[in-house]
């Protein structure tokens, strides 16, 4: 396990499904920053499973409590305990799974690593997993915004084959991308997105999907080179989210069919200041941030755990047949969306920290 | 500076284009390897320039010196310095950069995040930095070749709009790889790759794209979930490397198109253990090795320096024409194979340390 | 902060004395080790508050609460989230404390560091936060106690002024130790040091101490030089625990003043394998472990918080008298105790698993 | 191994006795920082065998060599590698150690811990590996020097049973300390210091010793509570010296006698902030600077290596008679003073930087 993220803003994150709750210990957030459990709990909102039809029906409403490093509606410097009682547990639905690893799932990884078997299967690798980085996200986020303005925002770019069209990454917003249950702000490809969910819902199948992110107004500077590059930090990041499968940042992959002469960004003046006159580098050059937006997509895998009947052997060897029982979601990337936020928020805030600890002593 | 890497076996890499030596400290190999300069000589080999017409006209041999951490041809448990001298030093190549930051180079972000520059512009994102992360990946990749029988072999699959046909993922090797300049193994894309990359530097421009990279006998329960599993870190590496964009493991971007039903993996007995019929998810379930393939691909961007005229700005925002005068790379991929090979040799290497300590205390 | 602790076996504690909850997530413990509250509690008993009347009179159940990382009585390999509730919450009695820094407490440096004051002035500086060490140092010296047969006994061998004779360290148990309150072995002394406690105690006043400690049954190898050498983490470990002033091994400050003839221990046959004549060495060579016995001493200033009147300042600068209401401890050791002992069960557990990761990569 | 100190600011040390060179890379140093090898020189030198003839007769001229990391003679900001080259190598002094392991030395604790044995015995256990500290040590002082102001001054304090007086820890220098090569400023215990050395070398026996040390101009709020409390650093970066047996700070050992009444430091107005009007705390209170000196002292057991004949056993476990031949130093504190003063340094740059990166984002 390495369930700790950050050199100076770090956190160390707790539970899996069926034990009494999850949660996030953050070590080194900044004093001073104003925090309750209401500058957290939207973010969870937005992550809980049972928000719409598109996905799992299971309800859970993972109130978050803060059990330390707060007084007054202020941090005080000391680390900040999260925690998120556990509650709709059913262990029976996972009959099966004692005897079958359910396939592109990590019940037989979890196994092979650890020589014991949780009840829920693949332990950790459970998406209820997850609330511990979005709570400890929700507090990053504030910090930055508060400090620099950073705003970031991630909305559903694609479900199965539909994609939508670009949007506007100096004005999008998280109301905007909430508009719908999809969170994908395309109005003209949500309604083929949305019954393509709901039709995969009705046959036990699921679908993949990518979300794309902003980052907006991130001072130049933050990254740290070679190995804790800014976008490897990144890429890190969202591949540590459960079911990615790619990360691509600026020009991404079809960077790679460009020549120099038209993938280069030229510089231009603007407001006093150098910027980009085109931004295929995805605000980041060199593995630090130059000050254009941060702009970058993930791969999501269609969901591993599907009602329909699959061929697949028992952990002796012997050929069965699997039908899961359980509540899930038929594509996860509406609810992927505030975690993409989250792990973004926590990789610049430690960057940022780290960068002014330099600045404070730099002696040119 | 983030120039370490690994929690058990840990790098830590120095050196920049116009200093005296480059080089890597790597600390926590285990003791009793065979090791010799010759075996870290030939990946160096791979990695340097002058190779070929496809890659930059810099002559630099690259000898490795092995300073510490060995006796007898034999890993002591101590630190090993791996140490090659700088030689082809020309600094008045980059005379305009003193005035005017590159496009799409590291110029100004180094610039802005430590307030001086280095004459070589963007300091430690040069190409050569890599030969610190290439000496130690091929440590680290011959201790666990010998320790487990893992093979690791890159390749481009890609350049520009050419892309290879599939590889057999269980029998390509390095021999097979390095029958060409352009470490391409498809017979019939090469020549169009080839003339691609040479009209290119005639035009003083250049080209991306992509190396894919397989990884074979990898046991199972490999990773650190959940903030360091497997391809989460793999990532992080591979995004380190310099002109990378973009990951992708396993079914990838392709995935997210894909229905639950055709994208999972179905168990079989193999071997008298499990395996998985398919393998979209690239040899790694919840962060964990399964003991299949993994494999992945990194996409790269066109080289930044390119000679012909570039219209930017200077540091003070006055529009300039910019003609770069250096000797560069028109293609990095075929040079990229060794690093990403070691890249992805230094992630296991430490993953495999990880499991092993767990493992011995397993008191299951 | 850095509530952070190990780099296999990792501790993050967190909770001050007037939040809902004290506690710590050990993240890396190995899998399979049979673990319930009832394996923590006893050490917590040991090191509460209000245990017999040379200590505070304040009462804390500090009853612990496994929140995840167990099922069926086994450790999972994920995240031990361990919990306390606080209850016994008197912000009152700091009232003085929002403008008078308490003298020798932390009330003054917390302000200096954070810029804010938690109502218990010194924050984390709480004899409470060492809640977290005590819980997770208890999972510590079971894992070790299973795999290696390692015991850790600790025990008071000063107070103020008054010295408890040598203990045989071949057979010293916590029985022993827990005979009295005190937790000081020696009879002949124990009346005294009991006396100057409560005369001190009644005086408003209190008193230092030293805790010594023994560990035995540690396999050799154990230890990384250089920095974090075996003696150097204990070290670290001692002086991270409230109220310590000292630390020494083996021979200490009096080996200073012995010629290198005395001083040296030379090898013995034992058992087969090789031990030691003497052990000055404090069971530690060249910061790795030789198998003999590990023996430490640390000491621990008399409390700072006293109900005798103080002249002192204001946080202004002026001139006060302080005088402290609250409920304190006359002299730390006896509770003292088992927080050594945890820590350095964690000190061990984490150099355990590190060497075992090199010993299974081992290639002589 | 663990090569690795520090946070923020990173060394990774390298180099045994017989190798071809020692050295170390600083990761994280500011840029803008003006230095030259001859910043480094002055400390190796006072380090470095062979200064006069209380130490040992070798003569290693240790010329520090800046391999990467400035330009112009100011820091970039990238990795600062050092390199020292080994010249005095005598391999041949060690020949019985291939067969016996020498008393209270590291050879049985390597081979224990590694499984293999440098020609050297102890491996990194060799004084010749804190030149790697040293150098790295001197950069870090020249850094918080030229931020904070800080000065940090180390002098003997004790050599075997002969006690230096109490100096002015206001105005004691390093000038005043080197003015014997016994590197003690106490004038009327000098001799018999120095006849004890001398007696000792000639009768082939070593004794021990203490190295006191104070840190003025800390500023208030360095330190990070709890497990990197600015004591319990400093006690892990001496416990790392070799050859030390324990640490201890302000009133430390003595401390434990005390009474709080006696021992609290109450606060006094001074120049407009608070000060204290003792200072037992020795500068630190919670674990956290409180801008008073700080002041520590570290024991020094007599060198292990004695020409003295001795009774031991073999590596098989028969007793023999060893007599070591190598020349080697009868008392280490007057080359260790430099030691103590880097390892310090390097505690305290970090710290440093820690702070600042909380105190940038503070948003009290």
């Amino acid at each position: 396990m390495s369930s700790n993220f950050g050199t100076l803003f770090r956190l160390s994150t707790f539970g899996e499904s069926h034990c009494k709750a999850v949660g996030v210990i953050i070590d080194g957030c900044p004093p001073g920053v104003r925090l309750t459990e209401e500058d957290i709990q939207p973010q969870l909102d937005r992550r809980r499973p049972g928000q719409s039809k598109l996905t799992t029906d299971r309800q859970e409403k993972d109130q978050v409590n803060i059990l330390s490093g707060t007084e007054n509606g202020l941090t005080l410097g000391s680390p900040i305990a999260l925690k998120v009682n556990n509650r709709d547990q059913r262990p029976g639905d996972y009959g099966d799974m004692q005897t079958i690893p359910r396939p592109s799932h990590a019940d037989y990884t979890y196994m092979a690593k650890y020589g014991i078997k949780a009840s829920s299967g693949g332990g950790r690798s459970s998406a209820r997993e997850t609330i511990g980085t979005v709570a400890s996200g929700a507090v990053a986020a504030k910090v930055i915004a508060e400090q620099y303005g950073i705003e970031i925002i991630a909305w559903v770019s694609a479900v199965g084959p539909f994609k939508a069209k670009t949007v506007n990454l100096d004005t999008i917003t998280r109301v905007e991308i909430d508009q719908t249950d999809l969170r994908c702000p395309d109005p003209d490809i949500f309604q083929k997105m949305h019954d393509h969910i709901l039709s995969l819902k009705e046959a036990g199948d699921s679908t993949g999907g990518v979300v794309s992110c902003v980052i907006r107004n991130v001072p130049p500077g933050l990254g740290e080179p070679v190995y804790e590059k800014l976008e490897a930090k990144l890429a890190q990041a969202m591949l540590a989210i459960p079911a990615t499968k790619g990360f691509e940042i600026g020009s991404g992959f079809a960077g790679t069919v460009m020549k120099g002469s038209e993938h280069n960004d030229p510089f231009v003046k603007r407001d006093g200041a150098l910027g980009t006159k085109t931004n295929n580098s995805g605000g980041i050059q060199g593995g630090i941030s130059n000050g254009e937006h941060i702009h970058f997509r993930v791969a999501f895998k269609p969901p591993a755990t599907i009602s329909q009947a699959q061929q697949t052997v028992n952990y002796k060897g012997d050929p069965v047949t699997l039908e899961a029982k359980g509540r899930h979601d038929p594509c996860v990337v509406p609810r992927a969306v505030p975690i993409v936020e989250s792990m973004a928020a926590l990789v610049l805030v430690d960057m940022a920290m780290r960068q002014e600890a330099r600045h404070a002593l730099n002696q040119v």
